[in-house]
């Protein structure tokens, strides 16, 4: 069993050894660029630490590792786009640095080459890897559209709220979690638990980041906090307030959420005042203690030695930034 | 042995009989039109006469040619919006219709529904099959940045032009049909030739479009005429007639590609003029007949009865516009 930290290692060790550089260069030049620039690379660590939790090797699956993460970094320069976010990890996106049509198609090429990096290696149960893989892809694209049609949606629940992000989110992490399984062919209940530790940790970490981002410390979090306020996107923070505001602080809420003013530091401090006298900060540290104790509760019921488990339970506290 | 009337039939059944509305309906609203819009449906016809041919099965591969029917038609989606072209089989396209950002992510999801057909039915050989899929398709997303990037260069050669026309039509019809015959697990050497008999029936027929987009009828093209020449296309035609130009020309063609007059006629006239001068028209279509010859010697070299050759010789002839 690796810990977290070597499987870090490992992951970098594989992207540093990946040539991603071919002709024509001005289509794998983003790539390489997107690939390179780093992330938390937590999706491959998930996919090695779910086949060596079974007694898989690891060696068996750094290309499906590799495939998951291109994936990944797939959709989020095509999010980027859709959104038209100007950086990404302190950088400026593919389509800022280059342009809209080199975002789309070294994005599509990605997605290709998660592929090639799938089919590289073979397994008797390939067929059902592939499918656990892209039935993830088509949820995830699921999930961005639901983000995107609640940009323009008054009516958006809770309970569509936590569907979106269990699919633009969770399930792409409970899938890596469950391809590294079935490479190291563990039984098909002890997957289903690994695959709902993977959704409510999932769950857990965007309702957190959810959390972060009204209420971070800028230096601990990374990135600036109210970001969520100034997009008026209805996170569950967002979400509940309507729900437990009173007339007078819902037309307040819904008309904040109406505006983008060039300063939005007063909309900010309005909207993160509603959300103190409502005790929504409160509500929500609780859901994510909930998610986080389901999702723990599913690792628990795994059968395998509980030692084989260290790398995950050590994985999730530092996901949801907590001391091991 | 299916003619090419039953394998187009066969196909169109196959469209009609699968749905492709799901949740969320903004996400596959735009797939089922696009997927509804119909166009020749060659590429899945190219697969079951591939497989057939070698004695397979077509209700074995009837998933595959629904795969890449809609890869194709995801690569289509794409295009449109790289190329900004507001008209597609006689509608409106994706991103006209909708927006950008639905045609961004429908393709992307139009890709992963590709793969969910690949993936529904089993094969001994399925890791190669799905091999020849995925590296066609890492090819043809390299033509259309090849295709783009000669958009802003004066130095494209002929070479380069014909690099380009494979990567981008070429090997999805190869690929067509060597998916088809690795479905009848037909011999290598066989494969290859079928591979080189789609190259060169793609060639043909992508040089022929550049012919017929200058000097064709209207009324039997069945789309406008001169819009490479008014979109300033580096074809095969204008590489050519640069090669064959003298220095005055070369002058007037290079300064008329680099301009585009809200009222293309004079300018399309004036490099018709070139073109017939320098007889473009006669050695293209020279190049045309020599493609097509080279296919069909590649058909010919193929170890199987003639008769089963007869649905991809008629296909070839159609595609070509040649009586059979």
């Amino acid at each position: 069993m690796n810990s977290l930290k070597e499987l870090l290692e490992k992951v970098k060790q594989i992207f540093e050894n990946e040539p991603f550089i071919f002709e024509p260069r001005e289509l794998y030049t983003p790539i390489d660029y997107t690939l390179s620039l780093g992330g938390k690379r937590i999706r491959p660590v998930l996919l090695m630490a779910g086949c060596e939790m079974f007694g898989g090797d690891i060696n068996q699956v750094k290309d499906a590792a590799l495939g998951i993460e291109t994936f990944h970094n797939f959709t989020l320069l095509h999010d980027d786009l859709m959104d038209k976010s100007p950086i990404r990890r302190g950088q400026p996106t593919v389509y800022r640095k280059w342009n809209e049509n080199t975002a789309i198609l070294s994005g599509d090429t990605m997605f290709a080459l998660a592929w090639r990096y799938f089919l590289r290696q073979s397994h008797p149960a390939l067929q059902d890897i592939l499918n656990t893989f892209n039935e993830t892809a088509i949820g995830v694209c699921e999930g961005q559209q639901y983000d995107m049609n609640f940009e323009t949606r008054n009516d958006v629940s809770i309970a569509e709220y936590m569907e979106m992000i269990r699919l633009k989110t969770a399930i792409l992490l409970a899938g890596a979690l469950k391809i590294g399984a079935q490479y190291a062919n563990a039984p098909e209940s002890d997957i289903q638990h690994l695959y709902d530790f993977g959704i409510h940790i999932g769950l857990a970490f965007q309702l957190q980041d959810d959390l972060l981002d009204a209420f971070g410390d800028v230096k601990v979090f990374g990135k600036q906090t109210g970001t969520d306020i100034s997009d008026n996107k209805k996170t569950y923070l967002y979400l509940k307030a309507l729900e437990l505001a009173d007339e007078q602080q819902r037309d307040t809420l819904q008309q904040l959420f109406a505006t983008t003013p060039a300063n939005p530091e007063e909309k900010i401090r309005t909207v993160l005042g509603i959300y103190q006298d409502l005790d929504v900060r409160n509500t929500v540290e609780n859901i994510v203690n909930e998610e986080f104790a389901i999702a723990l509760n599913e690792l628990d019921a795994i059968h395998v030695d509980p030692k084989n488990k260290a790398t995950l339970n050590e994985l999730a506290n530092t996901l949801l930034g907590r001391k091991v």
